[in-house]
């Protein structure tokens, strides 16, 4: 299978159908297309049967892209409506699952510490929570208010715990009849940063669809239906100097130039060509660390011992 | 002049030296190289006249480069022995410029809200502060304590008031007779993030020596000497890829390759090649807009507010 | 005279008159007041010679308080209506100094890293900063618009530099002609705490009026008119107690109790007595010490490393 | 039973002592006192038996206390030393409880954003996690590793599920021998406040010992041992106000005035006296609602929208 090097099901289709020459529309998967005032784009795409996941890798089921134009200079009202266009395609997936009063737990995943995977954790703080007001004090609700909870498990990297294993022990304790599961997601395309939101009916499945049972956070892992909300934070380094890469190879070809042309290629002019290629809109593009933050904090300790040291005797 | 897209002297020799094929010292620059235990490596690069300031961009002057490996997973006990490195270099700087009692005013440039532009702000956190206290109690301090003060002036985009403006009216305010300036800057190596500290004593000219009178922060601009302590927290993106690139260029140089062979590279051999040149130790890179902050805040709010909306009817 | 224990002219007057048996206004003192809405309340306390100056120990001037009930639980909308009560204020006193396009810095006073104390940096982070655009790209702005500028310059135990200082220089450099100054106060009333604004056109004198010149932010000190913006952020523990026990003593003189009464009086009883006198409304009060965050920075470190070398052999 | 309000064994059999005018060791209670370096006292509350159980309302077991001076302005060395004497008091009771190789969950109770609870989230942090490793890697870990593993479950306000019911989950998942729980507590004395840390062997029940079994984290609800780490960080407005009535009652009776003589009690001496009842050491202490940093968040976007609509047309 190829390797996508995206999350998305909506970008895997295309990187498939570019890659397989393919005009129209996959065997086995339907995409819909919806615009939502003029900042949001919704695009639906539906996986009908193998043949459509073997193609993407990705299982059977429903995935909406909600693309947010311009959400980092975004003020309320944007805010507000995005929001709305994410409720109004949630709503639908949950009512497909269950009915209207059935408790729903809500899930961040990720690490509150390490910014780009800081998402579902942020979330859960803002998540009305009513399970505990509808067991304790039900008369400050209104009638017919679902049961919701919502936990941050952690990673296994700071809790040593997979987490699956914390989810179902909750799942087992606590009885819901849904999770919503939030989760950082890889893109490939700089532009969809902090921007796209892509709800599934399908749960999480890490390692591009190759099933790794240990890890999938699903309705045959945990015994009730899954529905993840994904938001890519992050494109690795590696592919955006790929997709330069092809870049520049295309331009080679299409122009037909021998190695003499790249002997005499100067330095500034490659830049400048990648430069181009990689300047969307008003975005600042920087490549770091994952671990950028307890750098900077180890940084910050030798920097200031250092001074201190010096400015007395 | 050439484009670095570096801010380490050292770093800038390198690619001076390999873009002319200079085998030996640049004429104009001295560099002299130590180790200080196993994981620390010190080299003075020594801009000496004109000559040497046109070949790299960096004004006459010291440049000390402090690289510390591992600093990522650093206990207690190596920060401590980088801080000394620092220390032993900015004390030997410090003495040739004023004398042991001398007043320092100690500046962290930076956003403290934008994580790789937050160390200078950081830093000074943590600065050992004495002026105050030699004003008001001195019986605290040992005698001989020298005065130091410390200020984050913030940055142009939050203060709507050059740097420059703020330094200038303090120091002419409280008259310290040096300022030591922390900064992030860029690299054009992913190993260098928040692992080297380059120390100089011609304070900071933003442009790559354009002479941007208006922003820098030298003795010509300020009437005292600068010491400028700087730490690589970024690498651009299309640094990366131009990169990849020169070394997928070198190789089809090499290897003579045709214009027939790019037609039949394959997308998974290219990104597996990419990958390899990219992936230095253990560190995990990422590509993100500067905003991710803001960015992760507001998607927060739409995913949060999504659910909520559309779990209760 | 008297020891307020408070920075918010309204509460001193009060005392005043309460102390000094006045039913009527204090001579010298006029006050005014106004609702705005159901929420908020506005009361203009006008101090109008030195006899209203020594009776209360604040300058000459006007201080408005803007009262908002319920604050902390409050939506989007509440806030927006309680900062259109602030600027309404905030206009007609800046209206009154300077003209319609003239120069103003916004300062907020105060350390990010104490919560109590975070008030006034925080604000500058939402400022709106006009000076930088109307200098480098006046284009992207309206016609007339202001120019704005921002600082936030630490406290003197972290910068080793008075206050008065750093802003002196500032505004010789920039030539502002209003500072709007943002503190956090003291209040006697705990539901004032974060949820009452005073607006004063007479700077910043600490220390009670004792007219300590080396740090008031006053047109003397600053050559341009101060406005200053206090929010009560915390109430004294002595002050809580001192207060309770004044309506201790009230209620044994109105009882004439004896000392045999005193013999004789519960724990229980004195502990309920006090609960109900310090439990306004739903606030949830706990004592700290200013220095909470670092003690439990501290304090986890001590915990993490115990159970570490604990579950090790 | 006794109102005690703190949640320490240590000063509650203080108090019981003080209230029934015991002068030696309560009947079912055993007390050994022994101190560790300068800085650090440690005592050993033991109950033993019912009668000690009824007359401080906690469960028989053993409660450990380390007073550790100074912690404020702890540097590294001191942290380490207070550190190294809870291992010494963990180690003896882990090592009562299960044997040297047996998995022990570390558990962080309380809300990471409200910093008088954040203690237990922090100290997760910073836990040395084992149990993944050994799991996926046991090589990298030295022979003779014990697994550990850690969770912050929330609190019940912000999850909607109570902690038992997360922890039950948990523990039935992934079978721990031993629960480490680390928990905020309250405190009667503010030279305690996080400076002092109790660990029992009895888990924790909230409520002060009154058998709440839907919230015990004991071995009766979980099934396995459950060790409790406490830290005060708080101590109620109230106590300190009833408190200082306690020592002004005290010294009416003892000088045996009349009422008269309250009749003409100056404000001024008794906000005195409250002040130097209250200033233990070096602390300032403040008054905050728990809320303290929703309400400045939300005051902060008031004022800021004041000025900025204020200062544009």
């Amino acid at each position: 299978m190829m390797n996508f090097r995206t999350d998305l099901a909506l970008e895997r289709r295309d990187l498939y159908r570019k890659a397989n020459h393919i005009a129209e529309e996959v065997d086995g998967i339907q995409t819909q297309e919806e615009s939502f005032g003029e900042d949001i784009q919704i695009t639906r795409v539906k996986i009908l049967n193998e043949n459509g996941e073997q193609a993407i890798g990705k299982k059977k089921g429903n995935y909406i892209t909600v693309d947010i134009k311009n959400l980092k200079i975004a003020g309320e009202d944007e805010i507000q409506k995005a929001s709305e266009a994410v409720t109004k395609e949630l709503k639908v997936l949950i009512g497909q699952l269950i009915s209207d009063q059935e408790d729903i737990l809500v899930v961040g995943l990720g690490n509150l510490y390490v910014t780009p995977d800081s998402l579902g954790p942020k979330v859960i703080q803002d998540i009305d929570i009513t399970r505990h007001l509808l067991n304790y004090m039900p008369e400050v609700l209104k009638e017919g208010t679902r049961p919701v909870s919502a936990v941050s498990p952690g990673v296994l990297g700071t809790t040593g715990i997979e987490t699956l294993e914390i989810l179902k022990g909750i799942v087992d304790n606590t009885h819901p009849k849904l999770l919503i599961v939030i989760d950082a997601l890889a893109s490939r395309s700089i532009e969809r940063i902090s921007s796209t939101v892509q709800i599934a009916d399908t749960g999480i499945v890490p390692g591009a669809g190759v099933g790794n049972k240990r890890k999938e956070l699903t309705i045959e892992t945990l015994g009730i239906p899954v529905i993840a909300i994904g938001v890519p934070t992050v494109v690795e380094a590696a592919t955006i100097a790929a997709d330069s890469l092809d870049l520049f190879i295309q331009k080679l070809q299409e122009e037909a130039h021998s190695n003499d042309f790249l002997n005499h290629l100067q330095e500034e002019d490659k830049y400048q060509m990648i430069k181009d290629v990689l300047q969307p809109a008003e975005y600042n593009f920087i490549v770091t660390p994952k671990e950028i933050d307890d750098l900077i904090e180890n940084m910050s300790s030798v920097v200031a011992r250092g001074i201190n040291f010096a400015t007395q005797k």
